[in-house]
């Protein structure tokens, strides 16, 4: 295939890298660079490499940040004895939409999943410990996935934070807001009827 | 949305940008970035850079090239009596594959459409009809997609070049191969009537 001059045919390569770009959505987004600006072109490029560089685990949480403790952590109107564990960065912009939560965060940066050759040792366990010693922790909040590894997860660090005296918890399974009972598969309704609430 | 950190966050704004790319994938696409290499992160910050400097049109045909003339345009073997009017780069490579076409193409870069004030005075048909008058072409073929615009500019361009006394013609409507007639619309099947040859 060497219908493509060299640097168009790099760019597109470039861009099939990425997860779930495909070798159409890869030329279609090469051609719209080129249709672009050389000034836009040279920002894209320049954010890619400012956040390659600048973004890093803070040393606290392990969330993503550009400085080297987080907004989170070094916010002191948050309660520091609250931690809630989570697989993903991402996970915690979801729990800070909800504007209520008012702890801290852990980013275990995945999940074990011996599939994938994801063992303990890869996540960002040893650094969750570190902080629960350093005292002043009351509660671990586990937020991993409701699926099969999250779930391994959470029981794998629990079994590590329960003996240094730490109420550990697990976010409730349930029945999602808006969501159908007649599509809800039977685990969720059977964990939403033992979690069910006096109303 | 102060959720994520400043470069992060221009990342993902710069993914926006690009066209079909959405929040959500924006945000995975820039945790990607995050995920590799920084080397990974310079090689495609290269590519935008590099593609977008040194691709530009071929002074002949108008397609994109990193060359002054295209690998098409200066291949002695090719004809240069037939001209393919194709609106876009990536049509060139459509046709490319088909292994069979040998003559020459024409990029217009677009198609006349009123409703998003392109004129024909914005596509390079004054280039085509330059090379025409320069002599030596025999036969235009127009290539423009089988839409309304596509129909409308193969009108317009076939007008403008029939008075150089050059043959004009417009690739054939019909069934796409492995199509099935159930599901064919009544113009293509119309025009795949008309369009019948004896075998």
């Amino acid at each position: 295939m060497a219908y493509y001059a060299a640097p168009l045919l790099k760019l597109i390569e470039q861009f099939e890298r990425l997860p779930g770009i495909g070798h159409k959505t890869a030329q279609r987004l090469a051609f719209f660079i080129l249709n672009g600006t050389q000034e836009q072109a040279d920002q894209f490029a320049r954010a890619i490499v400012e956040a390659k560089k600048s973004m890093h685990c803070c040393k606290i949480c392990q969330n993503l940040t550009d400085a080297e403790v987080c907004g989170i952590c070094s916010n002191p109107s948050r309660d520091s004895s609250i931690i809630c564990v989570v697989e993903d960065p991402r996970d915690v912009v979801a729990f800070e939409r909800t504007r209520d939560y008012n702890g801290l965060y852990h980013v275990l940066h995945g999940v074990i999943s011996p599939m994938d050759g994801i063992g303990p040792e890869q996540l960002k366990i040893k650094e969750l410990l570190a902080r629960i010693k350093n005292g002043g922790v009351k509660e671990i909040i586990m937020a991993t996935n409701p699926d099969v590894e999250g779930e391994a997860t959470a029981m794998y660090v629990s079994r590590l934070v329960k003996p240094l005296g730490v109420k550990v918890t697990r976010i409730a399974y349930g029945l999602p807001a808006g969501g159908e009972l007649e599509y809800a598969d039977e685990v969720t309704l059977l964990k939403a009827l033992e979690g069910r609430s006096e109303i």
